[in-house]
């Protein structure tokens, strides 16, 4: 199986990802709050790229079906109802309802992933389950790190290289990885021990904390804690029945 | 002192390098053909950005005075004299000349390093005067790895990471690292022993090996085997006086 991890949405072309399974990672926060949101009974997360097309589509939606979610360096958006933080997106504030999502890496990710056969949003929270629908599903793979910024991200990385552990322990036959892949997969087993202080370590991390997060990286640092399967469905991010 | 590194050209403002030592490194083949051709006697190389730009300069100097010096994908442009091999960097080629050199990677990377208070050209085959250098100038340091064709690359990663490593045991204090430049040692380290294989198996290496060049990669990964000192002044890299 052929595994390639990008350390940012812009290593790539789209079209190179056409025939892949395509796993967006936003570790913080992006992909941890999609588990969440969708844990807790969201219908769906609607990534969009900018704070307009947010509003836009939300409006289009209307405030009875759709609730807008997101954050610019690392903070809510003025007149948005949620911010980014996993722990905001609860039964009471978008059970049954549509998030309109745009956060500054993450769902950008998400845009330019779309072309994959197949799109699924992962993070430490659901890594195991993401890892078993990969292998079921025998494609190659595209792993697509949000970074920061334009930049790599520790904890991004982290959890590529812990997926590429795991898929490799299920696949038992050798992987091909290209050379973040490699990097990736080091990273991690260099760290197993001590994923939540890695994170917590890192820029961002040592940032949300700076911006009172603290809580938010340990949510995210919870392996497995969330274990859901959002996939990306004309534009949507739903559970996968 | 504080050290960050960049996995890629295009994940820092131009304007963050003021104040800094910027180190530009792409050792397969820029920078390692940087310090073949000025060990060779070369007067000085000029990087530019594309082909078209490299001959209007080549055409103003004059051929008696400069030599154009350029691949892409790997292989020598068409009507330009010299690829980017270091085996072609040679008294006889570029002796007393000035190298005008466009790369697909490197003479990108030194331009967005240009407003940097020194740009200093590494690669393993001058890493330890680099080191020397960095810490006797005391400044804070921008590392800035050329990458591939947009995405981080492992030769130049393990050598930002080895000229980390350098540094830290010639510095004593702590060194203030980015995580890019912690992910950086840690390959590195995780490496050391086994240099050239890291190298000759990454993604590069392989295509390089592939079309021909397996030589260049022996070449490169010869640490400290050209010990000169390219700095860039008035827009060419010359040998410190």
């Amino acid at each position: 199986m052929n595994v390639k991890l990008h350390l940012t949405p812009t290593s790539f072309k789209r079209s190179d990802l056409a025939d892949n399974v395509a796993v967006v990672i936003d570790v913080l926060r992006c992909t941890t709050s999609i588990c969440a949101a969708l844990s807790a009974g969201a219908r769906g997360v609607i990534p969009t790229i900018g704070p307009g097309e947010a509003v836009d589509m939300w409006t289009k939606l209307g405030s009875n079906l759709a609730i807008l979610a997101g954050e610019r360096e690392g903070v809510r958006i003025e007149n948005f109802q949620l911010g980014n933080s996993p722990l905001e997106f609860t039964a009471e504030s978008v059970g049954g309802k549509l998030v309109v999502m745009t956060t500054t890496n993450g769902t950008r990710a998400f845009v330019e992933s779309s072309q994959a056969a197949l799109v699924l949003s992962a993070a430490l929270v659901n890594i195991g389950l993401i890892a078993d629908r990969i292998v079921a599903e025998g494609r190659d793979v595209a792993i697509v790190c949000a970074g920061r910024e334009g930049g790599f991200s520790i904890e991004d990385t982290l959890c590529g290289g812990m997926l590429i552990d795991l898929i490799a322990a299920e696949q038992r036959g050798e992987l091909d990885l290209n050379d973040a892949g490699s990097l990736a997969l080091l990273l991690y087993r260099s760290n197993k021990t001590a994923i939540k202080q890695s994170i917590a370590q890192g820029e961002h991390g040592r940032y949300l904390t700076r911006i009172g997060f603290a809580d938010d990286i340990e949510n995210a640092a919870a392996v497995d804690s969330i274990p859901v399967l959002p996939v990306l469905q004309d534009g949507r991010l739903v559970l996968e029945q």
